[in-house]
């Protein structure tokens, strides 16, 4: 077998090499990817914007793409959530929680009271808001497409900007020091980032699995969510997210993501997705993977896999007329 | 082929040639039976009661039995919901709704106003209740086990009995009179009567079915019956009747007959069934046979067959990882 | 004071003193009235159906009537139930649960053996069916208006039956003795009966109430029948018995006798009833009054009277802009 | 009457004569202030940020704030479902929904192909990116606090920035012209704007109106949504959004905007309110309000106003005993 041999050409559908991910570096979401083993031994390569690093996978120019999903303080991050339920499908494989830590960054040589121009993103700007107002009630503050960003702008004198608000790390990317440190109004701020893949058979199940997908509904009638929570709630399924959001042509038309406990290869969320899929205009399924807290699914009584083995085989005896 | 064929035999499953019914000759139940072309054909047996005319069907003596399961008036005859309940399994596959029809009947020459005693069935009874009061106000009412029965009671000018209540065709079979007729206090009463069988593949679908079974919660915490409708509301399958019925062994034991619309063969009835095995400590399958009034069943969008099949196929291309 | 004085011209609302029952005398209603202290020191009168002991309190020739409702073993009693949903309004102010004992009672001299015809009412032949097939399989079994008339029956030698199933009391009361005891098919059943009064304040609560009624569906969509439940369930009334009866004017029209526990006067239970009664074509309250077996109620959170009050001072707060 | 006369020092509660807004000049929200003919007359004041303007309401420096709650395309807007959740109670009185007409807007004499960089909001910025990276690919955005922050900024030719995305009447104002016009990639996106004031009496209801509401659901047992949104259908009340927002402190916590039909006013929605009261940690009450679109309302049967003091009334005649 030679170099060219297939399998150094691309990495096996289970193990990717190489990795797109928001950036540049030193951005939050370069440490979730960090956390993953396969990542630091692989390739790993910034995009300016969300789109653009699921656009890699798409494209076949990376195996997979880690993208911020949802803030614990800022809620979901628009463009990850309408770019999985919008573009071209990709499958959610993995999901990183990390802690959100924010430091003020400066130049060596900045003093706290020089500062009077802050640059950072948006979500991080809006989880400093009251640190901002008591400590810097004067100072501008612009937003840009990342922390990380921010850090870079700030480490050219001539940018106009004084500090950044950034992560930790991308202080130390780009040559800044901190003027402060763990200035979030809320400590304990986590941010959920989920890694996606092009389509394939989803995760092997591991026990504390969750599944995220997008459902529209076919109309608002009175009680139509309602209908739709119950497809879940009749298979014990519990929901750990639901988010409304906007279809684009007005308000008051639903479309929902959706993030459940369990895995599709389980019967109990296999058959809610069915009854979703029966009553919604469009069900798109965006992965089951394990959970990043490994929490422990509590499965209500009749809804393990075994009660539905059961019930299946008593209804073919049923209809067969067999064994009754 | 010789006349010891097995076709002469034994009757085929699907066509019955023994009869079991609720008799004796000339109850409602043997008018209902004589509404089916094969029972007018085949060999009609009555019994003195339910259970053995059901007895018949287990033993083998009868291939098919007729007996009365429910009054408009009075409700269930808990003596034949018991017995399908709780007695060795037997399927329905018929149903015949006939109305009821009371006069009250005396040997020639007996003139109203004659009539100190009168025996009936107790069901009978409760509907011509207000009848008796304003027009026998005196008489003495006994009840028996069958309106025929007490038709053939009072034939003999010795049991002490004046008058039966009864079908006008039991004056017939035992030589009675009408001395008034239509009686009931509500006109327009009716009663359905099953066809029952041991058990076998249920009776083909005919796009106007309906499915019966008895149901036992596992238990009487709040919400327990709501969750149990839920199962059939969720796949749009409509309850024609439910029915708690005692446990025999304290109050607030729910056990429910249930009927229901469509055919087990259904995928949303089979659905449902399956979540009502999953939560329930016992399910028993009572059959699916044709609806008498032959009612056309509105199904809901998104639960008919195909859209069973559709949603399946497509939880088995995200499964799968094919075809998304 | 005379002799004329209001106390004895009739008894105060809440002090019942003449005292109608399903007789006649020997019935298991009449020990279930014994029961109560006031009734043991008051008037009673047998009456010989369960209408016409309702009817007294009708007319106000009795303060209160004693009738059977319900039995562990063959379900409700039809006659009381459609009497208390159909007649004019009473409610039912008690309740009182009895074990069911049946003995086969005969004149003094009997032998077992002896026995050709057995004299009963049909409930009670319902329960002792398998001893009889068992013991005096062929026997004639008549049935009557109740168990103790039928030992009245009895005890008149003329009357052509050799014995009865009845309570052990009637013995007692009409001279037979027992030539078997215990014979009920299922040992444990009980048989519950309600005191019915004219219309009125309902009895006060006492912590461990139930409350009947009678609810009449608008329509039979699917659904409709959970939507009903959900009224109950949403202010988290527990139902302790449901029970469809017929309309009498044919099948698949809803009506419903309901238990729940609580008061009237509790709020959750009010506003239960409210919601009935918005949705229903009909409600009929049939009283609130303390559970036999003083089962203690579990209040879900939220649902306490105290709960109803604050939520209601808030609402108004709000409504009136006062003190958000 | 002299110039210190009360009627002057204040406006009255229902007439608004200071008006804060999301500034500065030029922003969309401006725009719909100006819809309103009492803001047109009265006085009105710019704030950089939302909390800004809500403030100055807070503190009585402005009668009434406008600010921008909820795009069709984007989803709610943070800071303001936060501030109205979290901070100082404030009540919505209106709502304006404004469609979103984006221009790029330059200097006189700019170019399109001469574009290197853009200033404008995340909103706008995510409303146009398909445009943007098809039009101008290697130009870079920044992101700013408004749209018409960033054609203030634009208007200066020092700032660095070549061209601004905004509101046409943000050129107008700060002296730009269109190098392009209508460029949001989805046409036919709307932005809902209310107006807050400080707590008071609800608007008078109109007949097509809405309510909000924040609501704190108590745990996240399987079914808690389904419980919550179930105090809203049992009492007929159709929701027009629900978005759950993190509650700051880690995931999987729900708390809920809710927008409904119906004003807290109506029984029905009054109920509801309480229900939710009562089941949930917290419920913070946001306004009834006429609807931007004058909707019609469908009321469902059996809960209309009327419909409850029906059953109330009822009610109150079942526990006093009276006109049964």
């Amino acid at each position: 077998m030679t170099d060219d041999s297939p399998r150094n050409a691309a990495a096996p559908a289970d193990r990717p090499e190489r990795f797109a991910y928001f950036g540049p570096e030193g951005t939050f979401t370069e440490a979730a990817l960090l956390t993953l083993p396969e990542a630091r031994q692989g390739v790993r390569e910034p995009y300016a914007t969300v789109p653009m690093a699921l656009d890699a996978v798409r494209r076949g120019d990376a195996d997979a793409a880690m993208v911020p999903l949802e803030n614990s303080v800022e809620g979901p991050v628009p463009t990850t959530v309408d770019e999985l339920a919008d573009g071209d499908v990709l499958l959610i494989t993995r999901e990183v929680i990390l802690p959100v830590e924010f430091a003020l960054l400066v130049r060596p040589g900045t003093a706290l009271e020089d500062i009077k121009s802050v640059c950072t993103h948006p979500h991080a700007h809006a989880q400093c808001r009251r640190w901002l107002a008591r400590t810097l009630p004067h100072a501008h503050v612009a937003t840009g497409t990342s922390t990380a960003g921010a850090a870079m702008a700030v480490a050219d004198p001539t940018s106009g900007f004084d500090a950044a608000i950034a992560a930790p790390i991308a202080g130390e990317r780009y040559g800044l020091v901190p003027a402060a440190e763990s200035i979030a109004d809320r400590p304990g701020a986590v941010t959920r980032f989920v890694l996606a893949r092009r389509p394939g058979p989803p995760a092997a199940p591991v026990g504390f699995d969750r599944t995220s997908l997008m459902a529209y509904l076919t109309d608002d009638h009175p009680g139509a969510l309602l209908e739709f929570l119950t497809e879940f709630a009749v298979r014990g399924v519990n929901l750990t997210l639901i988010q409304s959001r906007p279809t684009g042509d007005g308000f008051g038309r639903y479309r929902f993501w959706i993030d459940c406990e369990g895995h599709v290869a389980d019967a109990r969320v296999g058959e809610a997705l069915m009854g979703l899929r029966r009553i919604c205009s469009d069900v798109r399924f965006l992965g089951s993977y394990p959970r990043a807290d490994q929490g422990r699914i509590e499965i209500r009584r009749g809804t393990h896999d075994s009660d539905f083995a059961e019930a299946s085989a008593w209804l073919h005896a049923i209809r067969s007329g067999h064994d009754l």
